[in-house]
């Protein structure tokens, strides 16, 4: 397989030296999966002869559905409509519908009329689930048998279809009549069978299927879980709608870890690497905002507090450290429960024994900061009373930096919500108004015989 | 498919009451993956018993691996040298390595003694592999067809290792008379195969493989990539040595994000939810040490304008502010940054202009802040000097945190480390010690106009 990085350079310059069949050439050779990459580095002139190419060999379509998002506004852009429906018609029904999804929709219903009815009546009807649903992310390629089949007969059945059928194919669904699911042949069974024995006898009976308004996390969540390589996709009467495959699962998971990472950051999904600056501002700008307002309740804490910061204003050395630990344990709480959330592995009744876990750990952490910052006080100061403040401060901040970020979570999730989502900046402000008030509440309690 | 928690509470009521058929009947319907949520709800004397059941259905072993790895040591220890032999016997070469990573090393080479010859040498083999490599996530357990074969003979021999085949079997490796790799024939061409056909001409002979030392991420981004259903690991000769699969892929992603999510928040990877309170303090205080440094570090340089502060110390009320906002631009470009290089979005070169880009959100979002904040100072204030001083302040420290939130984990990765660790303790101090020294220093500079 070529280098990503040589291939780039090379088809710069068969691309700037008009060298356009030997361009065509080496891209024969790369995988659609490396074209994404290859393709993020080039001009958008030389992207739009890179298009024209692939069109050549038919190979437009999957690159398309292989580019990172932020470049395919762009090059969607510079595809007529006959082409794009082209490509779409090539696409299975989970590709074709993100492709559908960045379309402008002023353009899109254009390029449909464009689609053969019964592929347009198939994309009409996948649009009805809900976004991020089993029912989106299922292909409807998959091969159906008839239960009164044998083996013999699913093989010849496998044959026909013979172009079409991909190497991929894992297990055979057996339905009945009514297109009912009865059953599942791993086609591992197909194979070393009696030619003579009915795919009935073959099947597993026990099966999971997934209904097509499924969240696609949780659906991916129980392919994962039992190791399942595809599920199929049932109606409420059983019958056979799709088939969700591993590989779209893989797909789910890292989105779903990126969203995970995102939300704890207070960021869009949109907002990726590569982003136009723009976009990525008109995501930050909203947040950026609610954490000012978090950010001037901290200082408004401070204010409170002025008339002891004036009589002693060496205080105010202290408040990012008593901040800064409190925030640092209260984010580390977060973290530990809502990947525990994300990965399914708790539910609200022992959520509440996490809870009580992460008090105790941030009231020995907090108190271990205590000492160790009470008596950095102590000596920068030479009263004992200074250390004390420190030390009361920064174990109360802890302790309730912990009951923050491990409850906010559980309660989001327990209301439905999303757990990572704004907790972050909610476990932050926390910790800042905490510290501030409890370490210059005690200051001040204690001022007499600190000043 | 039982529900887990109602199978809890039953499961719990049999235990106790001594019905311990009726658990092994409610035992036997549920399924390996279940049973590790399941047990972590139980009390340890109910586990032992329980696990006396599984034993008895030779289902221990998968429960075993299946197993939240915090309960694992206490379980381990309640089970005989000879038993766990059993169980590790049982077990594909990748559980069994981790299953052996779990037992106490004094214990280890006892159970070692209970293993038959060949897999103790199997086992010993695969440990002089480098941790998280291919080699020890590989299963050995894969169907090689001689070159030779013909596809009625390869079906014949696939059904003669009947019993031990699994359904999961996708492709077949064929190996020439030295065992070296030679290409892969996808299950589904064999069924459809005349009986005739050499297994050469099925076999795809362009393939991807991986030697046993890569690390383990690397190779399950390949998967993830090209979306293959399980990659051959060969020798630096193409022996075949054993097969990584998709279901061990997905748990190398999720196992990855989770390290991704944790190096953000400075948590260790064996730091999780229903892990002992003692393991998590033990892992967090150094971490707490870093931060308390890196705090302190802040507080000094309010130290040095201690000054300014004293002669208007109203001031002390927008360091959280600048401090805030500052951190929260610079958290938000970390974890753009480090997610796409965990998913191999970029590389140095296209790193620079990732940088270049934050810088210029961070300018634009701070200015936004900055005119928000500055106009609230000048409000509160009722001095337009000091509107000016908060204005600078903001974009200094927002630019400056992008460019450190972008830059350092590039700089980590170009290292050869790992760009999340300790990137997020580094940015949140920058931005705290750069909002202090900015403002102060602004407000100081300016002093007499303001105060």
């Amino acid at each position: 397989m070529a280098q990503p990085v040589v291939t780039t350079r090379v088809l710069r310059r068969l691309l700037k030296t008009g060298a356009h069949f030997r361009a065509e050439k080496l891209l024969q050779k790369i995988h659609p999966a490396d074209l994404g990459p290859l393709l993020s580095d080039l001009t958008p002139d030389e992207i739009r002869i890179v298009i024209d190419l692939l069109f050549k060999h038919h190979r437009a379509a999957t690159m398309l559905t292989e580019l990172p998002p932020e470049l395919l506004p762009e090059i969607i852009d510079s595809i007529s409509d006959q082409r794009l429906a082209d490509v779409l018609n090539r696409l299975e029904l989970d590709d074709m519908l993100e492709l559908v999804d960045a379309i402008p929709e002023e353009r899109r219903s254009v390029v449909m009329q464009h689609l053969p009815v019964a592929r347009r009546e198939e994309l009409r009807h996948a649009e009805l689930y809900p976004p991020r649903s089993a029912g989106r992310a299922m292909t409807t390629n998959f091969s159906a048998l008839d239960e009164k089949m044998t083996a013999q007969e699913a093989i010849e059945s496998l044959r026909a279809s013979g172009i079409n059928g991909s190497d991929a194919i894992l297990y055979l669904y057996v339905v009945d009549e009514l297109q009912r699911l009865t059953g599942v042949v791993p086609i591992r069974r197909l194979v070393t069978a009696q030619p003579e024995t009915p795919v009935r006898e073959l099947a597993i009976r026990e099966m999971l299927s997934t209904p097509p308004d499924a969240d696609q996390e949780e659906v991916a969540g129980l392919v994962a879980r039992y190791d399942l390589l595809a599920i199929p996709v049932t109606d409420v009467d059983g019958t056979m709608l799709g088939v969700i495959t591993v590989d779209d699962v893989i797909d789910v998971i890292t989105e779903e870890a990126t969203q995970d990472i995102y939300n704890l950051a207070g960021l869009s999904e949109e907002d990726r690497i590569f982003t136009s600056a723009r976009v990525s501002i008109s995501k930050r700008l909203p947040w950026m905002l609610v954490n000012l307002c978090t950010a001037f309740g901290a200082g408004a804490i401070v204010g409170v507090f002025e008339g002891t910061l004036d009589r002693m204003v060496s205080l105010a050395i202290f408040l990012p450290v008593v901040a800064g630990i409190g925030g640092n344990g209260g984010i580390q709480t977060l973290t530990v429960i809502t990947r525990a959330i994300a990965l399914g592995e708790i539910e609200f009744s022992s959520g509440m024994r996490a809870v009580g876990k992460e008090m105790f750990v941030g009231l020995v952490v907090g108190s271990a900061a205590g000492v160790i910052s009470g008596a950095i006080a102590y000596l920068l100061h030479g009263n004992l009373y200074m250390g004390l403040v420190l030390f009361l401060a920064m174990i109360v901040t802890m302790v309730t930096a912990s009951l923050v970020g491990a409850a906010v979570p559980l309660l989001l999730k327990a209301m439905g919500q999303d757990p990572a989502l704004g907790s972050g900046i909610l476990v932050t402000f926390a910790a800042d108004a905490l510290g501030f008030f409890s370490f210059l509440g005690i200051a001040t309690l204690l001022l007499d015989r600190i000043a």
